[in-house]
Parts: structure tokens; C-alpha cells; sequence
């Protein structure tokens, strides 16, 4: 069957309003990587001085570009930097031509921009294990720098979506000492990979002033409280991708203790990772999982995250079945500790098992009328510890059976 | 919707004539657990001497049955002992209410049979977490009592059924020492955790003579083997349960050393393992996924489970789409040693990718040739080490979503 054009239900009413900020510039192309009538190809040049920090995919098999900006992450420059990426072809599995296709790609932007090639970081979503044809984007390079423009993030957004079918972005203010601090990010994603064109990538902009050695921790623990805590399908990309540059065009000093800048900024990623799972192949509904209770965070982790990945689980909520018995057997099943006898369920506000059995107040109707919404909470509650942990899903349908059972015929 | 009553398209042609096994007699009663018009409840009556081991779902959520088991397991007695189950209520997740209910079972059993209580093995699979109701069950015993006969292994093997679309049996004969020793098996099971009704079942029958603290090893080693490396979503049960009875009437004495009876046992298990494979919600391929040349043996697994359990590996063979892309990533995201560059993938015979990207020999015709049969094979070797395990799966299509959302309903 055919792409799937549908916009998500789930999907936010209109793309948002992004600011400037100040010291980044955007572009984008059409250079026919894969698709054909649309933009394909984004480039963000970043001014002098810019902070760049990044997350990236555990995959043993993860893609050369991934690799690519993993080396480099960790220089410190003050020759500015520079961010492109292309949707199509994903350079994943692609042995040691797609080493020479990322090379190609940063080296003619580090020459066009006057940037050293170490700053050039790049990213490729798309098809796996295809060669990149990276001649068509390095041939883009002139017309990308000639476009660059401070309010292009918008259509930077649209030029990395595969199956995306909603173009995704997040904006956050901030005052510190009077003075405002912008972040503004985009995200494409749909499913942890999605039909062959795999990936989640995400670029977050701010104009704070503030160090690698503050920033790259802050946006590490970050991290795992937004983009590590969703799950579509439990499947994870070759080439997943968070990067994140601080300009410091604002001359706000931002440090470590800045709890307003760290808010503002997890609500940016959390944001675009709820966007994410909201795109989810075939989701009809938007699912929160919160535990509490067990034993450490890393226990409350996994019981949330084997409720997240069930199966049965997401299948239920596809039907509007208040199932808690599935919930129970995630639980079961998740190898981090649990007392059938001491946990407690919750759909919504409906206290559906406590004690080891079904509520004695429990009325089915309740539960069944929560499960109709589109915005869900499965809330367990372990009676063990102080142990908390919230991700988010979505549901399970024929959907997700659709686009990638029949994807590639 | 209703329930899936369709013949699974990868069950056997049919059921195996399964032998006598002497020194056990099966019985089975329509008790109205909860399905109305067939038989709900079977009693298998184990003569004086025989050995009884076992090996149980790991879940930490796990059923009063299963518990009751586990307990009475490691009891040795020469009084003879019975395995009382019945389908259409699991008893789990029942709370105080389900411990009564199984004493209740296993005791009027007891009395009945004139055994001790603690030679009374009793399972249940069906919904969870509604109050068994053990009184239609004990209400039967003596009806059980007067029908058991050496004869009634099939009758039996139905009377398990819950969502499963065919009655599972399997049997061998080894020679040894020039005297048959006889095994016989029956199981039920479709999708780790089904429908609400859940479980995988399993009850093994053999006239050797063998002690329990040779037998019980074995078991467990052999269900590492075969039940433990099946999967259909997953999801695990509350409720697994294997026993496995020495008669000894055959008066042929078994070690370990007795690698006939092994293999034997071995095979029978596994022909169980794969026919609940072939009772999979909604399955239509029967899949192979073979994994050599990691690290170790435990690296393999992991490797092997991430491939059978990704739901896009799963949904590309549903769509016959030899989509090894989807292999890659689920290699890299297990958590398991792997090298991008080293890893060969095969689809049947056809070798796919190797050296880090697609083979220069390969044909994706020869490859989707090998998609369109029944039978599947995905072989990969990790080029680390000696490392193997093989596991079994089936693939993710509309019907287990069909099964899966719209059950309760």
C-alpha cells in the first residue's frame, strides 16, 4: 500500500510559533535524495561561539553520520558550527561508502560556511542500508547557504519529516535576572523506527550562554525524563539524534542552578517527545504510564516500560478495554520487583486493583468511560518504595500493521 | 467481536495418535467453569511411585495454582498424585479468595483420589482476576473419578483449550537397553498471555523410571531449549506451568547419561513448543530465527528475542517483505554485543547482508521467494564468537490485533 498521508489524530492543532534566535540560521532544499515534490534537505549555521551539545542512539548498529557527530561532539571551538540534514536515505548499514558519504556531505559545508569540518554535524533519516547520494545534496550546498535566513525553522522542520505526518516543534521563554532566554526546537519521528526510513531526530536552539560542561550533563539527564521515555513500538533507531545548540547570542549567563532554564527546557523536549509518540505509527490514543512505589526510579523504569511495550497492553487500549489484567502481567513480566498483594491500578481517577484483586468499588463503567478519551493514564502505584517513573505511548492498531506490513511491496 | 474460532493455517494436519502411557489415566467433564456446551476440566490420575517435576512462568504476579505448585513440587512420596485443570478462569490476580479456591480443588481431589493434598498439582487459564468458581469444579470430581481411563490423553488435551485453535499433542519412543520407553505430551497455548484467558499449559507423561533429582535438571534445561525459547508477543503468562510425570512403569531405569530418552523428551517438548508457535494470534508464518557466532551463549539469545519480538521485523514478515533493515536494528538496539561490520544476515538460504551492508550477490527476488512460504528462517551470524541459540516466533499481523483490541468487548 501507499505512504500514509493522513494527518495523526493526535496531532496538535497548528505547527507553532517559533521564535528567533539569535545567532542561528536556517535552510532548506529540495535535492531529490528519495522524495520528489517536497524539501528534503536542512541546513542550520550557527554563529561563532555556539555551545553544541547532543544525545545519540545506543544501537550496536548505529549509522556513520551518528558516529560522525559522536566524534565530534566533544571538540570545543569557537569557529561557530553548522547542522545538515537530509530525510530519504537514512546512510545506515551502509559499511564504509556511508562513512564516505557523511565525509563528503560535512566536508563541502565546512568549506562552503569557512567552518572547521569537526563543527559540521550531520544527520540522514530515511531508507536502510542503500548507498546515500550525497552528490544530490552536496550539490544543494550553494543554493542552502544563499537561503539561510533566521526565521526558517519552520520549514527546516518539514525538510527532515519521513513519515511524520505532522511537522513538529516546541518553543520555551525564560526570564533570568530580567532578561529573556529563548529555546526553540524541532522534532521528526514517528515510531522508534518507522517503515524503513527509520528515526528520531531532534535540534533544540537557545540563545542562553552556557558551557559544554554544564550544558552536555544538564541535556543528558534531561534526555532521559523526555525523548528515553517514550516508546512507540519498543523499536530503536540506527541514527536517533538530539543536538542541541546554545549560541549565548542573548548574554544570558546560564549555569547549572538556573532551575528555570532547566524547566524550560525539559518542557521544550518533553514537548516534541510527546509530539513523537503522538505521531506513532497507526496511535489513536496518547497514553501516559506513571509508577510509583517501587522499589528505586530504575525499578519504576522498567515496570513502566514493560506496560509501555506490551503488546496486549497497547491492543487493549486500541479497544477501549479497561484490561487491568494485562497491566498486571506486564508487571509480572518486567523482572524488577513487585508484591501482587501490595500494588494498586489506576485508569484515570478510577481505582480499578488494590490488595492482589479487583477494587471492591470498582465498576467497570468507570474505567470503560476513561478508556473512550484520547488522552489516557494508567497510574500503578507498586507499595514498595519511593521509586517513580512517567512515559509516555500510544496504542497498538491496524494502523501500525498497515504501514509497515505493507511498506516496501 | 466474537471469538476467533478459524483453524490456525500452520496447525498440524492432525491430532497425533498419542500412545498409553502406563501408570496414568485421564479424565475430562463439561463443568461450566465459564464456556458453556463443551468439556472445561481435566483430571489425570498418576499411579504410586511416580516421580512429578516441574518447571513454572518466572512472573512476579504469578497465580495461586502456580504458587501451589511450586511449593508441593519438591514433595517426594510414593502415594501416587493427580493434575487437576481447568480453562475458561485463571484464578489469577484473585487474591485471598484464590488460594481458597484452589485448596478447595486440590483438596476435594485429594480426599476423592485418597492421596495427600500435597500430590495435588492443580492449573487454571482463563480470565483474570474474576473469583474462581471452584464449586462447579469440585461439584465434578466424582464424575472425573468414575471416567478416568488409560485411554483418554486427547480427550484431555481439549479439555485445556481456551483460545486456541487446535488441540496440541506430541509423542516419542526411545529403546533402551532394548525395552520402549514411552512419552507423551499435550499443551495449550496461543500468544504468551491470550486474550485475557492466558497461558501456556503443558503436561508430559513417561513410563521411564527416574528419579526427581535427575529428572528435574533435565526439565529445566531442556524448557531453556523449547518452551523458553518460544514467543509469540512477548508477553508472559501469570500462569505457565510444565509438569512432567515419571510413571516408572515401564520398569526401564533412566540417568542422565541416557542421551536417547534426553533427545526423546527433547523432541516431544519441542513439538509442543512449536505447535503453540503455530496457535499464535493471528499467525501466518512459522519463523526460525537462528543466531551463531556471538560472544556467548546468553548474547545470542538476547540477539534472538530482539529479532522474534520486534513488532517491525514481525510486521515486515507478515507483509512477506524479506526487510533486513528491520534485522540490523533489532541486532543493535539488544543490548548484546554486536559489530555492524562483521554481522552476515540470511533469509532461508539466501545470504542478504554482510561486511556491514547488503551482500553484492544479493537479489531481494531470491530473498521475498523465501518470504512467501509458511515455513521461515532468519539466520544471522555475529562473526564475535561461538555464541548460539535458536528461538521461534511467528509474525504480528491484523488478526492478533482483530484477537487483541476487540476482545472484551
Amino acid at each position: 500500500m501507499a505512504k500514509i498521508t493522513k494527518v495523526s489524530p493526535l496531532a496538535p492543532a497548528a505547527f507553532p510559533d517559533l521564535p528567533v534566535i539569535d545567532g542561528v540560521e536556517f535552510a532548506a532544499v529540495a535535492a531529490g535524495v528519495r522524495y520528489q515534490g517536497r524539501t528534503d534537505v536542512m541546513l542550520a549555521r550557527l554563529a561563532p561561539g555556539t555551545t553544541m551539545t547532543g544525545t545519540f542512539t545506543r544501537s550496536a548498529t548505529r549509522s556513520a553520520p551518528v558516529l560522525d557527530c559522536q566524534e565530534k561532539i566533544g571538540s570545543h571551538s569557537d569557529s561557530g558550527a553548522a547542522i545538515i540534514v537530509n530525510s530519504g536515505n537514512s546512510n545506515a548499514f551502509t559499511g564504509k561508502a556511508g562513512v564516505i558519504s557523511t565525509r563528503a556531505v560535512t566536508s563541502t559545508v565546512a568549506t562552503a560556511l569557512d567552518i572547521p569540518e569537526s563543527r559540521v554535524f550531520s544527520s540522514s533519516t530515511g531508507v536502510i542500508g542503500e548507498p546515500l547520494p550525497h552528490e544530490r545534496i552536496t550539490a544543494k550546498i550553494a543554493d542552502l547557504q544563499a537561503a539561510l535566513r533566521p526565521d526558517g525553522i519552520a520549514d527546516a522542520a518539514r525538510a527532515i519529516m519521513t513519515t511524520d505526518t505532522f511537522p513538529k516543534g516546541a518553543t520555551a521563554t525564560v526570564k533570568i535576572n530580567g532578561k529573556p532566554v529563548k529555546i526553540a526546537g524541532i522534532a521528526k519521528g514517528s515510531g522508534m523506527i518507522a517503515p524503513d526510513m527509520a528515526t528520531m531526530l531532534v535540534y533544540i536552539f537557545t540563545d542562553a550562554a552556557i558551557d559544554r560542561a554544564t550544558l552536555q550533563p544538564m541535556l543528558s539527564r534531561l534526555t532521559d525524563l523526555t525523548f528515553n521515555a517514550i516508546t512507540v513500538d519498543s523499536d530503536t533507531s540506527t541514527s536517533d539524534t538530539l543536538l542541541l545548540a546554545a549560541t549565548g547570542a542573548s548574554d544570558v549567563k546560564v549555569t547549572a542552578n538556573d532551575t528555570g532554564f532547566v524547566e524550560a527546557l525539559q518542557s521544550v523536549m518533553l514537548d516534541l517527545a510527546h509530539q513523537v509518540v503522538r505521531d506513532g505509527e497507526g496511535a489513536t490514543k496518547f497514553v501516559e504510564i506513571a509508577i510509583t512505589g517501587a522499589a528505586n526510579d530504575t525499578d519504576a523504569r522498567t515496570h513502566a516500560m514493560s506496560i509501555a511495550n506490551s503488546p496486549l497492553v497497547k491492543t487493549a487500549i486500541a479497544g477501549e478495554d479497561p484490561n487491568w489484567g494485562r497491566v498486571v502481567m506486564a508487571i509480572g513480566k518486567s523482572g524488577a520487583a513487585a508484591d501482587r498483594d501490595l500494588l494498586s491500578i489506576r485508569f484515570g481517577d478510577v481505582l480499578v486493583a488494590e490488595n492482589g484483586w479487583v477494587s471492591p468499588d470498582y465498576k467497570e463503567a468507570d474505567a470503560a468511560a476513561h478508556m473512550k478519551g484520547q488522552n489516557l493514564r494508567i497510574a500503578v502505584d507498586l507499595g514498595l518504595g519511593t521509586g517513580a517513573s512517567t512515559v509516555w505511548t500510544c496504542d497498538l492498531t491496524h494502523g501500525y500493521i498497515d504501514i509497515n506490513a505493507d511498506y516496501r511491496s
